[in-house]
């Protein structure tokens, strides 16, 4: 990932709060716009105050300017831009933003991260060369990034994978006897379901499936669904649909099925998903681990301690302390008496980013 | 522990800001006065503003309201003592506080605790017949509170217990071939010197003191020593005297040995300690856990997945969910990239309170 070299670092008080608007339009978007990444853009009139917010709808549907200039309209003459990804120049489903821009009339363009999408890219200096002031913007501390999942799954050419477990202090995530329903508390369980509604797949094993005949679904509190739904992939070579009513939830609400993780995440890809979470058991965890193809980490750790039980991981990564595999610490999100703890996996031989 | 039902919700600013000062400067002694609680006082003057500021000192020097009083000399008439503690009626190695306040001219004092030792007790009543106004207050959101454990200890005639681990995400305190040498990073490495110069003692497990040779002792950063060393306590059966070399720093630094963690614990209540920090290894942990004889879980958690290790305890709790030992979450302190997440034991049938 472009680290913002050029970096504006004190851009002023209203840039830096229609940065933090931008970046929180595009948070809410996630999961729902791929493949096109959430962006988000804010307009900031001569006056000085924000009269247009914008997110990228979903594909085939406007990108987050020419949301936020429609929502400007009649106030944009001279106004500035500020967007979390480097306005397009390319004609897709929708035409250039460069070019919704500059027929505005807007002057100023602050963004945050540059397009890494070669077709997509040059937008800056598209804008520069039609007369137009352009700053790349360094990314605020502590606000969440909807972009980085993106920004790494075009970087790799697979989903951005999240490896998300809920576990005891010790690390168990059921007990000796396989209970595990509820290790961690309602606020919790609450976050993994809003969570999901912002992911393009949740991935299990077959052993999960068929043990817990999970529906995967996105609900709110009350039990209903969730608008936005992630596709249900699951991964392993022995068989769902014959074992009838023990996979009942996930046949009757569907399901892709692929027998290896490499084969999951090049399909996943093709077919648009950017940003995956895979929710276990240990022997998936294990081998998406082994692979080396875990991006972030999320812990639900829930104030328990059992002493024995059955661990994250199905498999030894190391048997030695120097051979563990390191990550970077997130946010930590307090839920009750619940944490969720994200971490970033650090490569080895390159520097972390967190999210 | 009581919980102030008395307790005045919204004191003054002034008042706030003075519980607030008393709390740190009790914080700031733990671990040095037993068997005296950290206690912290602070004088606010007619002006409304804090003109003295005292901490208990090691036990047979000035309890906390002395201390504080001695430094607002000449301007206590009419002034307000603000305490963490109820005032000591009792003359003990020093003379009573409640009896100080009152010939300094004190007119009104809050404190935080009542007093739960029946000879020391009964101060806001003898400050009452005096003729001064007495308040309890309530504890200030998030401010860490020196008098939890003292408190705790003395309810249960035996030392507060708080259970120290370092451990990866996976909850592995060391990797399969033992080495664990840093799980932690320096920052976190740091936090546990100085954590030990707050407690009256740290207790081990023979297997740890064979294996590690640790020495136990709190240091700055640069090595030296600290001002306060914590009681060095091994439990267990094995000698460490004859083994030699791999004993030597606690042999050199001085240990107490105790077979059992019943006695260890009679023992160093008898002799005066309040706090106790058990830093393992997984077999006194799981020990003292059976025993229901931890109060605190102190985690170090760092930033590293293993998939095998050594795990945190070295026996079963519970084979099932429901049978797990149940804490809420404390404090939660960033450490770099390791968290030092605190936890408070609930007991079956009682309600938990917060470090």
């Amino acid at each position: 990932m472009e680290i913002n070299s050029e970096a504006n670092s004190a851009p002023s008080a209203i840039i830096d709060k229609a940065l933090r608007t931008a970046m929180s339009a595009g948070w809410e978007v996630r999961g729902t716009t791929s493949p096109n990444p959430p962006v988000g853009a804010v307009m900031v009139s001569t006056a000085g105050e924000i009269v247009g917010t914008g997110a990228t709808q979903p594909a085939g549907g406007a990108h987050a300017e020419v949301q936020a200039l429609a929502e400007a309209v009649g106030r944009t003459d001279g106004a500035t831009a500020v967007v979390t990804l480097e306005p397009c120049r390319h004609t897709g489903r929708t035409g250039p933003c460069t070019q919704a821009l500059i027929e505005a009339g807007i002057q100023e363009v602050y963004y945050l991260h540059s397009d890494p999408n070669p077709e997509a890219g040059g937008g800056a200096e598209a804008l520069r060369e039609a007369g137009v002031n352009v700053t790349q913007l360094s990314a605020p501390e502590g606000m969440p990034d909807a972009l980085i999942p993106w920004l790494k799954s075009v970087q790799l050419g697979r989903p951005h994978v999240t490896l998300k477990f809920a576990q005891t202090i010790d690390g168990f995530t059921a007990a000796a006897d396989g209970t595990s329903q509820w290790i961690t508390g309602e606020m919790a369980r609450q976050y993994v379901h809003e969570d999901r509604a912002h992911r393009d797949a949740i991935i299990i094993g077959t052993g999960t499936a068929l043990t817990d005949n999970p529906s995967l679904t996105a609900r709110f509190p009350d039990g209903s669904q969730r608008e936005h739904q992630p596709r249900r992939v699951v991964i392993g070579r022995r068989r769902l649909a014959d074992v009838g009513e023990n996979a009942s939830n996930l046949n009757r609400l569907g399901f892709e099925q692929y027998a290896k993780i490499d084969e999951a995440l090049q399909e996943l890809y093709a077919s648009g998903a950017r940003d995956v979470l895979v929710e276990g058991g240990a022997g998936l965890a294990s081998g998406f681990m082994n692979a080396g193809l875990v991006d972030w980490v999320q812990v639900y750790q829930a104030p328990l301690l059992l002493g024995e039980g059955i661990s994250v991981l199905a498999h030894p990564l190391t048997n030695t302390l120097k051979g563990a595999a390191r990550f970077s610490r997130g946010q930590v999100v307090a839920l009750g008496d619940d944490l969720l703890i994200n971490y970033v996996r650090v490569p080895r031989n390159a520097s972390p980013h967190k999210p």
